[in-house]
């Protein structure tokens, strides 16, 4: 075996022999994993900012509009944290399921939109909602599995699913048809290996909130396929069209639903890391078929959120005004009224639906019309260097030529944002 | 493929079969990973007592003694999280590996005791000490690989390597000689398959504190094998007794060092899941073997600490005074003279080592002496039944008919505790 060297020892070509062993390169789960994240790409199309431009960058990219004063969250949210962690009660470990009153509090709160009561047995406390992706993608995996997902999507879905050897197929969905799952390609793409199927509803990065009749007839399909429905809700709510916010969990009792959530969007405190996967499954199948141990295990060797975190979540959950929530949907809802109808004046951006929820439109962009844009990553790159705004390139979440502009900031920002990307559009037009 | 069935549909038979494909006993990872964590066994013990005891139980169990009026935090502490929440600057996603201002403080607070000076790129912020050991052990795994862990040890340890598939190998501590690594089982257990060793100092489950000579005699043993040291310091400075603590990483230049802690223990908070991974190597060789590109992918797919405690974190660690820390050292050395003078009074109880740091202490117990007592558990499960203490049977943390103690609690209580384990013994002590 091959020692360490000290510091004067060291000679690269030694170094690299030595410690050849080590092999990290050979570490596939991480590697297979390591595929861009949404962040990731941000930060490559940030590196291109001018920083000679003295106007504000105006980012677009994010899915975090807490940092915008107008999205700031309840006090009542900041007061229960105060109050929680000044009584001394919850600093020590939590149980790894949850406290139970924030188990209890999450059930209730989202009893009150299903045709039955959850129990708090029903619900695991997680780090923000990402964990509860996490936890749901690690218990369903095993040799040969593979889980559907939406497209364009959460890349996040991916990189757990690589993590850990869950093989992934995607099914469309439908811009012409309101990006509505594609259904018989959902059918077409499972097969005996197939465990899962996964919305995202109200949907990242479409903006499109799915109507009942639409989630029943997933239900339906997943029942049919014998795939459980794990239903990414960390937007309910967060609804401003005319389909209101429905929870898959409502059709629990026609296919078993993992339920995923958290405060982040609706309170505005991602930062906070406190969401929820929840059992949404009348008939107790996932308990018959282990998965509710497996869960159970899972917890056991990951983090937990912080206690009096956990320990605030009663008094939000229940104590948060009405009119916060009016707040910030009413923003919203003017919000993506602005970018709806100020990207009409951009020939080479078309929106083939207007969002209804989340904070997100996708839009297609029309290369043909423009001069020396390779794709959308050339487009936001050169965007963010020639007007200092930030705007997802449509690859990143599957949809190549797309881009996903997030309207979640201040709106005479938003004005402004659209105005620039206006200007570079008709400044990178084909001439006829 | 199988369909679900709604309630009425559903016979337990039919629902087996028409579920097998899901064979979730199938989920290896996890299964291997579910042998019993401490808190398991804790409960388990637990399950024990006896309802109709009217003496308040006493938990000599556990690892966090947070609930105890006389551990409370600093004001200190909690006033930085309050300050940090207010100002609503701490309310979105941090990145991955942690805010900058809290990577910057963890490497200054780390480096006080250091020969050379971390930078904070060299810190990974994470939730908790536990999930620095997830980073860690999962950074570290790849096909066939193996880590040597100590015994007695943490059995998180067990759990991470299994659900990573990294072989476990077990050197011995040696009671004799104040519970030192056994250095030449470390080298025979050690191939060219073996990436680290794992230290626990100051030690759970022994209250040991290994000398400077100790400590450098582990690194230039770890550098002979090529291997790197996993260095668990989460109850850092938490020492009483005549070894001062000595971090791991003072040796970073002999071999590379992962070292891991948290605020959990001495600022005793641990509900708060602040914790950090820190690449403590001078050499820079795990930038060479990627090892620290594999950990900023594992921190991309993996969830953070709430981003307003890691933005309270460099007033905790600048600004905690002096003499809080005093305090709770005073506590713990009284705590502990206490604890291994009463133990002497029982004959069938030996403590080879007086404990010096942590929280714990190791104690054997002599069963030939005891009537009608099987064995450790059966020991804590009577012992939780008769007298209302709670302990952690040795088996737990790797060694059977011995005993976990912990003496963080209020040293009144623990005077109770002996005194009434004291009568268990002898009530059960055979006659001559």
């Amino acid at each position: 075996m091959e020692p360490f060297q000290s510091q004067e020892e060291v000679e690269e070509e030694e170094m690299e022999n030595g410690l050849e062993k080590w092999g990290f390169r050979e570490n596939e789960d991480l590697n297979t994993a390591s595929g861009f994240t949404i962040r990731q790409v941000i930060n490559m199309v940030m590196e291109n900012l001018d920083a000679g431009d003295e106007r504000p960058t105006i980012p677009l990219g994010h899915g975090d509009p807490s940092a915008f004063p107008c999205f700031r969250t309840s006090p009542v949210a900041e007061d229960a944290i105060v109050e929680a962690l000044r009584s001394a009660n919850f600093n020590g470990y939590p149980p790894s399921a949850g406290i139970p009153p924030a188990r209890r509090a999450i059930a209730e709160y989202l009893s009150r939109d299903l045709p039955y009561k959850l129990s708090p047995e029903d619900v695991y406390v997680t780090i923000g909602c990402t964990q509860a992706i996490e936890v749901a993608l690690t218990v369903l995996a095993r040799p040969g599995a593979n889980v559907l997902l939406p497209r364009p999507g959460f890349p996040f879905y991916e990189a757990r699913a690589a993590f850990s050897h869950l093989e992934v197929r995607h099914f469309d969905l439908l811009p012409e048809k309101g990006w509505e799952v594609d259904l018989d390609a959902v059918e077409a793409l499972a097969d005996e290996n197939t465990v899962a199927m996964v919305i995202i509803n109200p949907g990242n990065p479409c903006g499109s909130v799915f109507t009942y009749q639409h989630l029943k007839e997933v239900a339906e399909t997943a029942k049919k396929l014998g795939i459980l429905v794990i239903a990414d809700e960390v937007y309910g709510h967060l609804t401003f069209g005319s389909n209101p916010f429905v929870p898959m969990g409502v059709f629990g009792s026609i296919v078993p639903v993992l339920t995923l959530g958290s405060i982040s969007k609706r309170w505005m405190v991602p930062g906070w890391r406190l969401g929820w996967l929840v059992i949404s499954d009348p008939n107790g199948i996932l308990k018959k078929t282990k998965i509710v141990e497996c869960i159970k295990v899972s917890r056991n060797i990951s983090p937990e959120p912080a206690t009096f975190i956990q320990g605030a979540v009663p008094h939000i959950l229940e104590k948060t005004k009405e009119d916060f929530f009016m707040k910030i949907i009413k923003i919203l809802r003017q919000a993506s009224d602005i970018c709806y109808e100020r990207i009409k004046e951009i020939p080479c951006i078309t929106c083939p639906h207007k969002p209804e929820g989340s904070m997100f439109v996708m839009v297609k962009l029309n290369l043909s019309l423009l001069e020396g844009i390779n794709d959308d990553m050339d487009f936001c790159f050169k965007l963010a260097k020639e007007e200092s705004v930030i705007i997802l390139p449509g690859v990143a979440v599957g949809l190549k030529n797309w881009l996903r502009i997030t309207f979640a900031i201040e709106p005479s920002s938003l004005e402004d944002a659209i105005g620039r990307i206006k200007s570079f559009c008709k400044r990178h037009g084909k001439r006829q």
